[in-house]
């Protein structure tokens, strides 16, 4: 059976040693010093490895059950989500003014982490509801925020997101399901919607549906879309729970992974809801809570390649076969621990080297989304939105390719559900596809964010790395290793962009046919920069002579090893970017 | 439900217009002209779509049961097994001397990505026996290969391979299952074997277990390994079948995928068995059908990504979201069916280019190996030997990275069982492991094939793709789009070595820190080169003016897009190889 230990270390060095978070002038986190933040991230590691991390087999064997309309979840899931509620978790970042902690997203989403690691069936329930609140706090009226916001903050409650019907996934413009307006304001909701996670379960007395449907003769795009709030049991005056909606769940989906979570089909039979927000401004106000929900995707990615990493060096270190070339290491076993051998480490090092610099890069988007928030810092908004659909798309895709590498250490024992690995590849899979999937980030990144202000914020973007290796380049040590490979990779990125602006003017299909490796090309220049910056923050806490060497000089050695060995992909997206449209689209679609 | 069709058209391209088999001086391939394979082929695609496909998913679901030590496979696998005996595709290319139809081992490779695709778990049970029988073929006494032999080409009888224990994978020197002689010249075999394909099932009437044991006394390495086989059930001197052995499951791996086949644990109690071959020459007898086991395996990877691919293309076709950038291509429909975006064209480009040149590669090496068989060409056998964990290597890992991007076509869809694209992921995910893990296959191809001979043998190889190149560079067309990419890939490749033969000398940590990505480096140098190859024969065929032009243009389309877009990853693996061993090496094994 697989462990996990919270990286509790690694978490407070990015918040602390990089990020500085204590000393920075986001409103609010000045109580976030290192003291306060290691123990909040103790606590939420006692939770998840003693009560969430048993369950994740478990979750992942027993699955979720509908019956009579009832979904009954893993046996020990209904406990667990009390012991979250009951650790305040479901309330960390929330509004104070009702009921919330009001801690910084930077810190809910350490812990996000943690709990994702942990059991991610689980970690979704609580994300889900975590976006319904912030959607409802941002759009709902005063008297709908006073009568979910409190129960659904407090854990009593939980929140769902319904947009997907069979016919439209992406394409949201296609919705059928229908809103009727009702005499007292209140509408009829008629429609089938899938893939909802959370839908139905038997954790929280009641479910907040937040689902989009059109109004009668609304326009038949995504202009035509409105939000409602759909209570599965009505709310009386006095906030106790009155009649069942007419919303229902027809079914459960069998999936791949993530056991532990319903996915249903819900279907709305004239059920009761109210419109939140403004009629045919429903994607508005889904987009108000998209870059929180992508970033939390993102962090599960890299959540499961941490704890799938955890699993394969445990297994390397015991795993005795084969000797090390240069000399036996336990000349006294029978055969040396697999970790002496180069290939291996090679694994390793690559699963290491991208966890930890998507940790850094994960948590330095939620910095600029509080930094967005609470000062109203519009470039901070405006680099988090360009970088949003690089961290869920790149993330997610690296954190599924480092369980599938973790899983290649065990050999054969990767393949058997004993030890637990092959749950985080196929749990890890779906983070690649919710919440846009990761071609649609890339279009989003490519169509939408780059060209926006006339592609001031990448501009900015690229100042800043130059100006970090401006500042840094007396330093030869981190010259050599960090900032030159930098240079280079920030360079490919650069042309790529310019090469996007020349060609896609004169013709869209050269852009759009390189989005995806122009994503993946800038989450490596992220990652090649927050690697930079650790580099530099390690050798400032080594220079000090105080703290914990060796966690430093790992950090270095990985940082090195991410920059030779990870950062030379830059070059292959460029290539594939500059052959531009031919390629992709001179096939007939008769001929695939 | 995932359909397949059997891709017998490009089968036949390849086996004719890139490989030109019939003409081909290989004793028994004259036989083999397009008629001739194509009426065999079509036969096998029959069986696969009409009987093994079917049952694929069935398989997974219901996946294998023991009880009371009888393995019951799932519903339908007894009768398609039957069927696949009776079509006499189980003795295809076996010796004529013991029953078999003695065709060439390309043709039996062609047929086997056929029922790999349509059923993976099914075609294991076949793939195994057809080692066994090749093991024994080469090194069972006449007496041996009497009585197993005709039983087993004919199918009634099944072959297993014993090597894993508990304590030993790759490092097969610590094997402890002991073989103590008998009066009778027997042997008492006892000792445990874990992860045995169909080491129990209720498919044959016996099976036979060719099983690694120590004699007494031998030495602790892989010089002190025997080979014995082990009948489940005696053979009595009439051939009919006698007293049950000591040979038992004791249990069944719970796996990611191929449910459908039996992963057994097997105990071995004094069971009676036979020394196959010389005592402690087990390895070598190992060794003998390694290149078949291993270019099977290959097969497999690319022959589920073919299966997702087809599937990937049809749900792309079908499903309709969104609106061609360049103006609606179903004005009538809601929207247009989404292969019309250019990162779904990239997604299914990435497939199919991956899937054609894999299989151009895969019938190369079993051409190889036909001719190292039939003519004993030392030339063939070197390279086919170079070549092979290049092929199993890269070919399992593209073939999974495949299916990844097929189910990714689907979006959510993809994550459901109902669209059976999870479970290409998962049962493409063994491949990449079994028959020695792609790092294993990395080793063998820098660690001893490399240096092989000198390096005459990769010399060769280089001196092939020059010679490719001269020949062709007249052709301007060919020049820009293949012959140039390929000169670039292949020197890529060339500095690699070179750096090996240089640095590897002064530290063995420099070649084996980079024996990944060369295994990858060279993967795309062979299939950049098989792709120059096909566009070549694709050109020779549009300018005869015959066949399929619609064909032939959309393989050129496809190759350049091979060229294009999956070749520049020689640079990244270049530069990667060339950081050496120190960002690999450095860490504490206590720092990870």
């Amino acid at each position: 059976m697989p462990t996990y230990s919270a990286p509790v270390r690694d978490l407070q060095f990015v918040l602390h040693d990089l990020l500085g978070i204590a000393g920075s002038a986001v409103p609010g986190y000045d109580e976030m010093d290192r003291e306060t933040t290691g123990a909040i991230l103790e606590e939420a590691g006692k939770l998840a490895e003693q009560v969430l991390q048993p369950l994740n087999a478990i979750g992942d064997a027993q699955g979720c059950r509908l019956e009579n309309g009832v979904v009954r979840t893993p046996d020990g899931f209904r406990e667990a989500y009390d012991a979250l509620r009951e650790g305040g978790w479901l309330s960390l970042d929330a509004d104070p003014e009702y009921g919330g902690q009001g801690m910084p997203y930077v810190l809910e989403t350490a812990a996000g982490e943690i709990f994702a690691s942990a059991n991610i069936s689980m970690a979704i329930y609580k994300g889900l509801t975590h976006g319904a609140v912030s959607a409802l706090r941002a759009h709902g009226s005063e008297e709908q925020k006073a009568t979910y916001l409190p129960k659904m903050i407090e854990g009593a409650w939980s929140g769902t997101m319904n947009l997907t019907e069979p016919q439209c996934g992406t394409d949201l413009g296609l919705i059928r399901t229908k809103a009727v307006p009702n005499d007292d304001g209140s509408y009829a909701i008629t429609g089938q919607k899938i893939w909802i996670s959370g839908g139905e379960q038997d954790l929280t007395e009641n479910i907040i549906h937040l689902v989009l449907a059109k109004l009668p003769g609304a326009p038949d795009t995504t202009k035509g879309i409105s939000l409602f709030v759909v209570p599965k049991f009505l709310v009386n005056e006095d906030g106790s729970l009155g009649m069942r909606n007419a919303v229902t769940c027809g079914g459960l989906e069998k999936k791949m992974g993530i056991h532990g979570n319903a996915t249903c089909v819900m279907n709305y039979d004239g059920a009761t809801g109210w419109l939140v927000g403004e009629p045919n401004k429903g994607m508005r106000a889904m987009f108000t809570m998209m870059n929180e929900a992508r970033l939390a995707v993102a962090v599960q990615g890299f959540a499961l390649g941490e704890v799938a990493y955890q699993n394969a060096v445990g297994f390397a270190r015991d795993r005795l076969q084969g000797r090390d070339v240069t000399g036996a290491q336990a000349p006294d076993k029978p055969a040396d621990p697999i970790i002496v051998h180069p290939d291996v480490r090679r694994n390793l090092m690559d699963q290491k080297s991208v966890v930890e610099g998507a940790r850094a890069f994960a948590l330095w988007g939620a910095m600029l989304i509080d930094r967005a928030h609470r000062t109203g810092d519009a470039e901070a908004e405006a680099l988090i939105s360009l970088l949003i659909p690089v961290l869920k798309g790149f993330l997610t895709d690296k954190g599924f390719e480092t369980t599938v590498l973790a899983q290649q250490t065990l050999g054969g024992s990767g393949f058997t559900k004993e030890w637990g690995l092959e749950q985080f590849v196929r749990d890890a899979r779906i983070a690649m596809i919710y919440e846009g999937t990761n071609g649609i980030q890339s279009l989003d990144l490519v169509g939408r964010k780059l060209g926006h202000d006339g592609g001031k914020t990448v501009m900015g973007f690229f100042e800043m790395v130059k100006a970090f290796i401006r500042e840094n380049e007396g330093d030869e040590d981190l010259g050599r290793d960090f900032l030159d490979p930098l240079k280079a990779a920030s360079k490919d990125l650069q042309e790529a962009a310019m090469y996007f602006m020349a060609e896609g003017m004169k013709n869209p299909l050269n852009a759009l046919s390189g989005s995806y490796d122009f994503m993946h090309l800038f989450g490596q220049v992220c990652l090649g920069l927050v690697w930079a910056r650790m580099a530099k923050a390690a050798k400032i806490a080594l220079a000090s002579g105080q703290g914990d060497r060796a966690f430093y000089e790992a950090k270095l050695a990985t940082g090195r090893y991410y920059m030779a060995r990870q950062l030379p992909a830059t070059g292959m997206h460029l290539a594939r970017i500059r052959s531009g449209a031919a390629p992709v689209m001179t096939l007939d679609a008769a001929s695939f």
